[in-house]
């Protein structure tokens, strides 16, 4: 057996060729960790190809998994779940399936209870992106430095895990492992929050510039602008997201909305000692980021 | 008279010669639209001289506002309120009052009611910044496209706000005429109100991570952090601000509460419709951002 886990370099099956997707095709490629990389999709892949994010490309997604010794599912979250149902019996034994979703219990139990014998799901979420999608703007140095969560289902074997571990890595990432519901109780907090109040402090802003007859939206600088960056986001992605994490999500606003209410009283009482801890509390946050 | 509204280039005295004060200082004296430009300070402003910010300077604030055409008040905001008890009296009379605080109301009232006759007061909000302060990073080009906000007290003639739209428009940037309760309505969505978001999302974030035993910061990535950027804002510039503008504030956040409410019920309900309704809204907000 080879130092990736496999016998031979293993073919890689990736659903759904875009940004990420495309991205870890080009990155393995470069690094040539893998004997074939097989794209799945329903329109023709040929600029994936061209771009040189997979060798070929096949719209019959049954055959590919049949083929695959790592299949890498990179669709939306809620679309990854639904395919398990009709597709997860076509994955073959001692192939290791993983994915890229935002969020990873619902995905983790949707795909490990359906795989054959034999086969493994380990959860993924490669932690990087950019504001725009498409295989024509994904690039093999994205991943490099990022975060790549990788979350065992409860049969997935710990050769499984090490081999996408090396599979990770050789993209230039940083491997974390954790359970599914430990890694997304923390992307509640440090992603999907952010998220939540990006949106919700650009649509506010808009209905107070709309009550004020305008000329809100005119004074904001870059501080506004920098807090509202995410509100950019795709919707149809974001509905996956939020819809697959609901608990976590409610937890993660109550600690905000306290915090947000202790501050709104230290100002209403014209507490500067109680601002100025507060104050001090998020600084902290900013400096333990900068390590 | 000259074009800039005074019978010769005016003196100018800046009380508080840091990165604003520095940066006005600056840019004044490269327009050549001083005669001169006088540092009020307790300490020497030997480096503000040496950078080119002022032509001298004095630690008596009373014999440079005797002497001054133009005076701008460049300390936080609850210290130029503070000055006005003890020093608007020495104003001369025919020069104009301005300031560079993040908000109006109380500075215009503060002023305006004790000055002399013949003075005029007319509230500024050169809306530039950096996130490092002092004279040393101040820049002549920092207030070069920015928006300048002046805010006429009841005060202050048509010639006052005049002459100040052209020494504001001599240093590159853009004025903006409102009413002082105005732009604190405005600046409490579009300004106070994404710093107070910031702050709460990084004190939350840090107690959420407290409360997990830890690994939830480790998972922040560039959404999160731009998110609370904000958040490292200096604590006593703010809480001057903050203090200043209650009742305005409790009000943004009424509004920011609502939408944010009703992003989290649609995440309740599950309601993918009235989730992408509201990105749509932030991301018209974006749109309006970016023209």
């Amino acid at each position: 057996m080879s130092s990736d886990g496999f016998e031979r370099r293993p073919v890689i099956a990736i659903w759904g060729v875009g940004l990420i997707g495309g991205s870890l095709g080009m990155a393995w490629r470069r690094a040539g960790v893998a004997s074939k990389v097989i794209g799945i999709g329903r329109s023709p892949l040929d600029e994936a190809v061209r771009l040189g994010a997979i060798d070929g490309y096949t719209a019959d997604p049954a055959a590919a998994l049949a083929e695959a010794d790592l299949v890498v599912l990179c669709a939306p979250v809620r679309t990854i779940i639904r395919q398990a149902a009709e597709y997860a019996a076509f994955v073959k034994p001692g192939a290791v399936v993983t994915d890229v979703g935002s969020t990873k219990a619902e995905i983790v139990a949707a795909w490990e209870s359906r795989l054959p014998e034999g086969a493994a799901f380990v959860g993924g979420h490669p932690m990087f992106g950019r504001e725009v999608s498409g295989v024509a703007n994904a690039s093999p140095d994205l991943p490099r430095g990022c975060r790549w969560v990788l979350t065992p289902g409860r049969c997935a074997t710990a050769e499984a895990v090490a081999t996408l571990t090396r599979l990770a890595e050789a993209t230039g990432a940083a491997v974390l492992i954790m359970a599914p519901q430990e890694h997304d109780q923390r992307v509640a907090v440090a992603s999907h929050l952010p998220q939540l109040v990006a949106t919700a402090l650009a649509a506010g802003a808009l209905e107070a510039d709309r009550r004020a007859g305008g000329g809100v939206l005119d004074l904001a600088a870059t501080g506004f602008r920098d807090t509202t960056r995410l509100a950019s986001s795709p919707a149809d992605l974001w509905t996956d997201i939020l819809l697959t994490n609901q608990p976590n999500i409610s937890a993660a606003l109550a600690t905000f909305r306290q915090a947000l209410r202790e501050l709104e009283r230290a100002v209403e009482l014209g507490d500067a000692d109680a601002i100025e801890r507060l104050f001090a509390r998020a600084q902290e946050t900013r400096r333990r980021l900068q390590r």
